[in-house]
This record gives structure tokens, sequence and C-alpha cells, in this order.
């Protein structure tokens, strides 16, 4: 095997070597067939040997500090996207970075928001950012080539195509990332304008390309991602979900932290709750939203529409829009709104369509999907049978769901750990074939379709 | 094989693929196993493509302005390097290297005159900067070291290892060097502290290396480096000859350029010379020096030791140091002083006794060199008969020499366009053996020996 050496860490090296007795350590990232040398250090500094991973998604984005010796997480923060201020989809990300200054401004926040994230988590565990050596990103395309400050207009164009699927190595300084000063940036592998990193680490993650069986994998995030396949081929979609599974958007949405309301049950009348980490809550997030949708419909509160059909003390009027209230006391006060349920049905529905579009469209039937695995940012207890209840999932025998949770950041751990998870991942986006919702003549019938509770087909 | 794309040529993919119909030329450098691209330009500009190949040497530096496409050299010019006035030779540029800020300023001005030659040799040929896509640099390892801000102390201090023998590709606006701000530096290898890649430039456009017949390679310079050989081995020297056969340190020294005295004779008292371009001479150049000590020791003017033994017209004291005046008009005056032939003398005898240190080293008899190959920045006219006369070079007959011109510059233009070159180099660089003249005890006694004309063994 060969090794680079960029010209920073050769001028280090002679008073290096001689001041350490040639004692070094050298940090290096293996990316097939050169050795790309990021640090040397004096000394033997080998038990010093960081990486971060990060899933950049569209609202939220996660960052885990990754003990490279010891293969190990150390701790995941979570965050919210700080582009979320120009917009809240991909669509209206790129329109913004097409204005004058726009893609800078988004390059910049993105940046910031997760060096955020690489300084807490270093701080809080004590570990210097020069130890931190390389970063690997997992995202849909529109946030990678946002993050890099490349033009993403052609992702919404003829021939819809990203910069590239594969990417070289980059320098984390040069896209402004704040770990080593010569630390590496590995961007994941992805195949199509709406399908990128995140859904080669989903596809990894979950294993279904290497399954016999026919399985689903839907990656819910603000973008749903959706692949269908097996051994033999793997078949994906996007749909545009919005950000409100992610808590953002809805009124007293948050992601899924401590105090986030994820179970929900009402019984005559009165709401029964769970918060993560039994605190006390301080809103709502998307598994909690599932079950609550599921529950007003159950109670025949809202009808199949999601609108509001009785009268009630918990369903107020604030400024012409009705709120259903879960949780109140002297300060604080969270409810569901009538807009909120939309927004939240349409969410759904945009998932649900697009499973049912790609299953129409390979011919598949829905029993003849043997796995689904979910994906997203939920809370740890997402519930499927109520996800079923309300429509966002299809009716399947509950033994065949499996929530894996965020596997576009388990992917970005795999990558920055194993060989074998960075040449799957060249190999996966190359076997990928895309269908464009946009342009199929089933979607737009099957969404409309899915607008109800739990949709027409129920 | 693979491209490798940096994050520039990165962003400025999207916009040019769309705004030039997806005609682009990509200029990329081939080393080995990956290409790494340096522009991407709309259009077909192939026709545009072209590369520097410079020679560093201590006191002066060759550039050449080469047309890629057609694999020829445009124009070479040559100029001082401008670090001589902190130091003329290879050991005090390293000592002021050592001192507070000498390494930038040294990195600086030898950045310097590399730019002014590019420069000159773009705007006299129309040339944009933006179309130099690559620079090859040949040279010693210290000024290697120093044209990349790599401190050289350790040179001249054990082990006494240069800081790399292969160098990786770096950006050469990383270094300084004003091409294409993404054009490529490439460093020809070289294997040993004072014997770099002017040196494996040498031996491979003599040949040397694959001949069957025992040859010997001279590059005369400020440093003389020496390589014995055939196809079997290869083993090297260097001494230190100062800069007087390059024009510097000597009273009228000029480079090898029109109006440089290159031939004399001294015929009755009577000076007859000739100059390079038959100009009006303005100074001597190393080859006219060369004839001048022969035509001044045949003559009886100077004795073996070099000192002027007669009273003569010609002769002058100008403040207690004796002249001899080749050429006098109104405003000018070439003379060659006392002190210029003890250097004159200094400077053979280094080269001479380095080439007899080695061949006795070696147990080599002189007449088993079956051919002595000859470069340096000397005029086109190096009289070798006038050179065994002073003793530079061993008195063997003269159909086995040949003098190949600056073998440093073209190597580096050798570089620039063969793969079988920069694969060769790499070969030659571990064939290589070097012997340190200064820990021999054959060279002193040798040196002294050889501080006469022509030298004590003639």
């Amino acid at each position: 095997k060969e090794f680079n050496i960029d010209i920073w860490n050769l001028r280090k090296l002679p008073n290096i070597l001689r001041t350490s007795f040639w004692e070094i350590t050298v940090s290096y990232v293996d990316e097939g067939k050169i050795n790309e040398i990021i640090n040397i250090e004096p000394g033997d500094t080998s038990r010093k040997n960081y990486g971060i991973a990060v899933d950049v998604g569209t609202t939220t984005i996660s960052a885990s500090l990754i003990d490279l010796n010891k293969g190990e997480r150390i701790k995941t923060e979570i965050t919210f996207n700080k582009q979320a201020s120009f917009g809240d989809d991909i669509i209206s990300r790129i329109v913004f970075a097409e204005k004058k200054d726009g893609l800078e401004k988004l390059h910049h926040v993105v940046t910031e928001t997760i060096n955020e994230l690489i300084l807490n988590l270093s701080q809080k565990h004590g570990i210097s950012l020069n130890d931190i050596t390389s970063i690997v990103v997992s995202g849909n395309m529109t946030m990678v080539h946002l993050l890099l400050k490349i033009n993403p207009s052609f992702l919404r164009k003829e021939p819809y195509i990203p910069v590239a699927n594969i990417f070289p190595l980059f320098k984390s300084a040069e896209v402004g990332l704040r770990i080593n000063p010569n630390g590496i940036l590995a961007i994941i592998p992805g195949g199509f304008p709406y399908v990128g990193g995140d859904i080669t680490s989903g596809i990894i993650v979950s294993g279904i390309y290497k399954e016999d069986d026919l399985s689903l994998f839907v990656d819910i995030g603000t973008n749903g991602e959706i692949v269908v396949g097996n051994k033999d081929f793997l078949v994906c979609c996007a749909a545009s979900a919005g950000p409100c599974f992610e808590g953002s958007g809805v009124k007293n949405g948050v992601r899924a932290i401590k105090g986030a309301i994820e179970k929900v049950k009402i019984e005559n009348n009165k709401v029964h709750f769970e918060t993560i980490g039994n605190e006390k809550p301080i809103g709502i997030c998307g598994s909690g939203y599932i079950e609550l949708i599921g529950e007003l419909f159950k109670n025949g509160i809202i009808n199949r529409n999601g609108v509001f059909i009785i009268e009630n003390e918990k369903i107020r009027d604030v400024d012409g829009i009705k709120e259903f209230v879960i949780y109140e006391d002297k300060n604080e006060r969270i409810v569901i709104t009538q807009a909120d349920i939309e927004n939240l049905i349409r969410a759904k529905g945009a998932i649900y369509s697009a499973i049912s579009t790609i299953l129409k469209t390979l011919g598949i039937n829905k029993n003849d999907i043997k796995k689904f695995y979910i994906a997203g940012g939920f809370g740890s207890h997402l519930n499927i049978q109520k996800a079923i209840e309300i429509g966002l999932f299809p009716d399947l025998p509950l033994d065949r769901f499996k929530f894996l949770g965020n596997t576009s950041l388990l992917g970005a751990e795999g990558y920055l750990l194993s060989d074998e998870f960075r040449n799957l991942s060249k190999e996966i986006i190359k076997k990928l074939t895309y269908i464009d919702l946009s342009r199929s003549p089933i979607y737009m019938e099957e969404y409309l379709k899915s607008l109800f509770i739990p949709h027409t087909d129920f």
C-alpha cells in the first residue's frame, strides 16, 4: 500500500521525527489503493483516535463521536438543522440556494450546526479537536451539495443528477468543518438526486441487499425514502413528507428527546401519555404524534379527514384554529392543532402513497413483503400498530415490521469503522434503480386516496 | 483508472457542464493508479495545454515552457537564483534557513524567481497562466526542501536524509507557484541529501543506467555530482565546487548567455575570444573560464598554482589584487583576477578529486570508463581538451566525452511528458548508492593533490 502525504504534514515531519526520537503516530485514512495521511504526531498517541459520524438531515442533524481504536460510539448528539430557517424541505432549500449568497448562507449554517455538535461532543468528553481525524457524512444529495457548497439547482433539472455519486475525500477544513485541520471528510456514496448516502446507509444497515426475501425499507424524515428489493434487485423512490414527524412545522413538536411525549392513550376523554425519560413533557415527537392521531380517531374526536367533530373541553379555539389539549399546567400547554393534524395526514399520506406506488409499479403485492424495515429519528417506542391504524404503513402482520432507528447515522458510523462497509456502499449504488414519483401516473392517485385515516383502501 | 477531483473543481462542475452543453475539457495528471484532475474548462480547450519544467539550481534556475499536446519545448529561460544573496552554496543556505524567518525568506525568493521565469515565458508566448496546468521541478534536495518550505537542516545532520525520496503531488498554489491555481507540482524523486532529482534526471537523460559499458556522469554546478555505473549498478557522490563555473562569485562572471565569452585563445600576448551569439562581450561564462585558465597556464602567464608569474601590460594591480585584462573599451573592462583563478582552481579541484575518489573507492581504473558524460549550464562550446588540460576532467581519449547540456532541466521536461520517465525515476533512486566524500579518507588527499594545473598526477 502507498501512503500519500500533504505538504502540511510533510513540513512537520523532519522536526517531529527528531524531537520525538523517531517515534511518531501517523493517522491515515485507508481509501482503497492509497492511504491518505491525515496527521503526524510525536510519540505514541495512538490511543487518542476519534472520528465523527454525521447524519445531515433536512430538518435534524445527528452526530456521533466514535472512538476509532475501540470501534465504539461514545455519544450521539442531535439538533435541528439551522438551514430550516431558509425553507422546510429540500425544494425550498434548493430555491433559496439559487438566490444571491443563498448557497453561501446555507453552506455556512449547516457547517455551523455540525461544528456545534462536534464541539459539544468533544468538550463533554474531554477530547481535543486535534485528535478527531475524520468525519463521515451521510445525507440526501441536496444536503451533501449544500454542505460542500456545490450548486444544487441541477438536482431538480433534467437530467436530474447529483454532481457525483462517489465523492473523493475532502480536507475537512476545505469544507469548513472543525476537527483536526488536516482531518478528512468522507461522504457516503449516493445514487440519485433525492436518494443519497443516507439510503445507501439504510440499505446496508438493514441488510435488505443480501436477503432472499423481499423487503421494504422506509426512512421517514422530511423526505421519505423507500427501497424495495432483495439480494437480486433494489428499487427506490422518494416523497416529500415535510418535517412534522421530526417535530418541526407542528405547534408543539419536538425531536425525540427527553420530555418528548412518545406514547399517548385517550380513554373516557382523559389523555394518558408517557414521555421519553419520564420527564416533564416539553412537546410531542413523531412517534407521539402517530399515537395521538390514532387515539383521536379511535375516540371519535376527529373524523376520517382529520377534522375535529366533537365539542369537548379539551378542544379550544385559538384565533379560529381548533386545538386539542394534551397537557396543561401553570406555565405550559401542549396541544395538537387542526393544522398540525392536516400536516400529519399529508405526511403519512405522502409516505403511504409512495409505498403503494412503488409496489404497484413493480407489480408486487404488499403481502409479498416479508420484512418491513422502518428508519428515522423517531423515539425508541414507535408503535407500529398505531402507525398502521392511522394509515402510515400498510396493514401487514406486526412481526414483519422492524424499527431500526437512525440508519443514516448508523451507516456513517459503519463507514467510519469498516472497510467492508465502504466497499459495499459503492456496490450498492451501482445496483440501485430509481423511480421518479413526480413522473409516475400512479402516484398522484395514490396520494389523494391516502389523505384519510387510515386510507380509502383500509 | 480512477479520477480524483478536488472540491474546487467539483464546485465548478455542475455549472460548467450545463453552460457548455456537456462538452468540457478535463486536464489531469496521471500518477500511476489515480488520475488527479487539475482543471475543468467549458468546451474543447484541449489545444491549450502547457506545462513548465524547472531546474532549480543553487546558483541558476532554468525553466522551459512545454506544449504538452505537441510534446515540444517552446522556450527556455534562465536566471540567477535570488537565494544567492543569502549564501553561495548549499551549506550556507541551510545555515541561513535555520535563522529566524530564514526558511520563509529562502522559500519566498526561490518561488519569486521561478514565478518570474513562468511569467516571462507565458507573456512572451501569449499563453494564459490558466492554461499551464503542471510544473515539474528537478533540483538538489536542499533546493527542493527550500522550495517546499521544509526545514532542510537535517540534510546535514545524522542520519543525513531528505524528508522524502518520492514526493507526493502538490497543488502548485500550496507552494506559491503561479500557474493555474489548481495546477499540480511534481518533484522528481531524489535519492540522497546532496544528490536529488537533478541527478535522477541526469542518469535517465544520459542513459548510463541501461548501458553495458561503465560510464561516468558529472553534473557541474555549484555542487558537482558524480555518478559511476552501468545497467548493473549506480554509485554517486557530491562535492561543493562553488558557483564560479556558473558565472557567480567571479569578478566578471556571467551565465552562458549572449555576449558571454565562451572561447579564448592567447597568442603572443594577444587575447582572441568568441562570445555566445557573437555579441559584444559582457563577461565570461564557465566554459570561457576553463579555456582562459588553460591559455594563461600554457602561455606561462600563471604557474601551476595559478599565480601570475610575469610582468605584462595586460596584468594590472587593482587594490593589491592582480588581474588579467581580456577585453577593454571606453566603458567596460573584462578581467580575470588572482582571486578568480584561485576560485576556479578550487572548483576544478573539487570536481576532479570527487571523480578520482569515487573511482578509487570503487577500484575502477579511469581507462575503464568508456563514456564520460558532462552536464551543466556551460555554453554550447565546452572545450573538453581544455578542461582536461586544466585538470577538471581526467585525461581520457576525447571521443569518450559527451557534453549533454542541462540534464536536470531536460529531465524535468521528460518527466512532464513521459509516463516511462516517471516510472524510471522511481526505479533509479532505488538502485542508486551514495558515497559520502566528507567521510572518505581518500577525498581530502585527492583534493589537495588537485589544487594545481592540471594536478600532481598529470
